[in-house]
């Protein structure tokens, strides 16, 4: 029996070029294009259009940096024990990216669906805002243990999304998906960061199921920063002593 | 006896904003960087000129992709076998930029810093050449195994950086490197894309330290667009049995 | 408000001693406590039996090895870009020990533990098969594509279970289970290493929630050694251009 | 040209066994040995005697240990942003086994490797200790911030190693060294752990190179212990505020 081999359609390497998505990396992409512009063609296989790379440079631009988060004491932690290896310490804090913090994207990207598969999205919101509330269960996308009443970076990504005019279904679902919120839980929850993110990457033509790979890349950068700050200034030692200290030994 | 606190300056929170740097996330950054000048100026402290932003895109776009990588092939492999941590393969893909392969990039930024703090640039180059070529050392930022006689990237980064202005003491001492090498080893060795960026990053003003972190960045977008195809079109399999057969089994 | 500080019972280091779980390291556990009893005490808080000490020892030592696993092949692929970080290796070989392979011993102890809070236990198992064989879903815990008819590493450890008296409850499931399934299937599956390990490691008092941590251990254990090889005898350029060589370019 | 097959003498899997380093899995490994003298085999080839096992379970046993170290700290925060992949916040943890604190295992096995190559031992070890003195390098091996004047750890692994009469050479110039460094620098430097270790080792047949291996899965079972109990009484918020409020943010 042959089995037919797996394609890639990402890249070639041949003697005086590299390939990537077809396109001559040296003539075509190197000096044309930015960073981002780049990150969005070599994983979705299309070129952006400038709108969209914009709203891509927004959402990245504003997850990239929350101060010493957990993902962030954890890169420092372990650059100050391996400085050696840089790498490992931008891993350690890349592991971080899970479910609790940023996974809260994709629940969003979720929520959005379903309100955009359904043919009355106003009875969806109302029914995600319900299950929700009576199940205790946290609703993705919404409220923000410090930002409140209102995360501040949700508006300024909404304006680039509409300022680019890539705003469209994803956004005007999540807005009624607010409303809903609101009028369920008779207070007002916040749109957070991520909520917005999920909404401005949706519309810009990213599925949901990669929204966690932008994360991890924004988040990516964010710890190059604290890894150069620990470099010059180190605090790791401090972030070490005050974590013994707040935890107490206790016997068995 | 009081210790001072160690500072951060990188990044405060509010409850209505997040300062980056002492700059409004919200309102003087989302939307009006993209996501390399963000990078950039978190990580420098100083805001990018457009001609160091377009060099450092230039250099990011380079190393983003270079096909199935050792790096690639561990984090596909890491995909899918805990498909529900995208983090963690992502993570495994960048655990593998260490001295091998992008820390070239260190180690010609450091030949580069040996030439510059030279009064004799030059004879600094040929003493450089001589050492490595006695020693039968490899020469960081020299020589590709595929990209034979030359590597194409090289001068297509150093296209960006003179067309930007930014072409200046690294690029030089790179260049008079180079014919050193040629001269001494009495063969052409290309300057190579690490090479050509540990240059070009030298010139915008990054400084050696952290070179790593952005080959990271880059090599860290390029593994999401990998993530993504084994979303899609997995490899991974055929990768694993093609690894398995690639070896031989053989009692002590 | 005040907020009481969380605690630990793991560890208290004085001046001139270390105290895992209130016990003196340095006097009551070195020398006197194998790997694998000072593993179960500190993970657990409390000194294992001789019996639960010997099938925790056959649970590690069934799950250390099974040649060139992808986790295997990212440790290796890993080492070789980056050999001055041993760890960031054996991490990148840790990191695929997820949902996929092992993480079926959970999948299992969770479907053990269903029957085990049942009235009745048969009438559960086969409920249990018969959702499984009709959702098509994978039986965690049963089959493998190698090991057919049958995992011999099953019988191994029910063995070590049974032989220390240590075969309760969670073991009887697990046959109880393998009985159910085959009539319901109309076919035999094997119980197969993860299976019984999570029957064998329930009896042995491990909780299902923590027995991924004993999986990585083992695991961890076996990568050690394939770091040690591949500093000998390189494997590592083989298994990647096989990588390569296995994946077909398709222009988009 | 044709390459030869690398090969791999540490496993084979066949339909009905697993064959590590040529012996059955099931019929003379599990229930044979136990988890400590399986990977001595399966990491260097040859089986264990008794004593160097005993060896091996009083370092693996040393290691595991040490309260709320950075690497630990590390993955307790990572376990609780991605508590869906335990294995990645091991991995977290595991990756701060670098070169600053269980990386002196190597730097003192070097040391005892120097001396025993020397003609003269004594000379070596005076040698040794003032080159370290006059470059005001740490002593791989010696020394310790909270176990003052000695770490008790030392003398719990010599005397296993000596009672079962694996103190041999290692030992013995580890000794001599401490000698030499007392003398040289005029004060007392305790032995630490990671010199005791060293020596033991290297005694007890394990090469230097591989010797940070065993430091890794050390730490493992511990890290495992440890998200054990951050799943039951979770301290990680703590730590994480701890660690927020050690460090003032400073405007640049």
């Amino acid at each position: 029996m042959t089995r037919q081999k797996p394609t890639t359609a990402i890249c070639a390497v041949t003697t005086d070029d590299v390939y990537v998505r077809g396109t001559s990396l040296t003539t075509d992409l190197i000096g044309k294009l930015t960073f981002t512009e780049m990150t969005y063609f070599q994983v979705l296989g299309t070129m952006p259009t400038a709108a969209q790379a914009a709203v891509l440079d927004a959402c990245l631009v504003t997850l990239m940096e929350h101060g010493l988060t957990p993902s962030v004491q954890a890169a420092r932690l372990t650059y100050s024990s391996a400085p050696e290896a840089m790498q490992a310490a931008i891993a350690a804090g890349i592991l971080g990216v899970g479910s609790v913090f940023v996974g809260t994207v994709e629940g969003c990207a979720a929520l959005l669906r379903r309100m955009l598969d359904a043919d009355d999205r106003e009875g969806e919101a109302r029914k995600i805002a319900e299950e929700h509330k009576a199940a205790l269960r946290p609703l993705p996308g919404f409220g923000h243990p410090i930002h409140k009443p209102d995360d501040p970076r949700a508006p300024a990504i909404f304006k680039v999304a509409e300022e680019n005019g890539i705003a469209a279904d994803h956004v005007a679902a999540l807005r009624s998906l607010s409303s809903a919120v609101d009028a369920v839980y008779g207070r007002h929850l916040t749109i957070n960061a991520t909520g917005a993110i999920a909404a401005a990457l949706g519309d810009a033509g990213v599925p949901a199921e990669i929204m966690r790979g932008f994360a991890v890349l924004a988040r990516c950068a964010g710890l190059v920063g604290h890894i150069h700050e620990e470099q010059h200034t180190p605090a790791m030692r401090a972030i070490w002593e005050a974590g013994e200290q707040a935890v107490r030994y206790e016997e068995d």
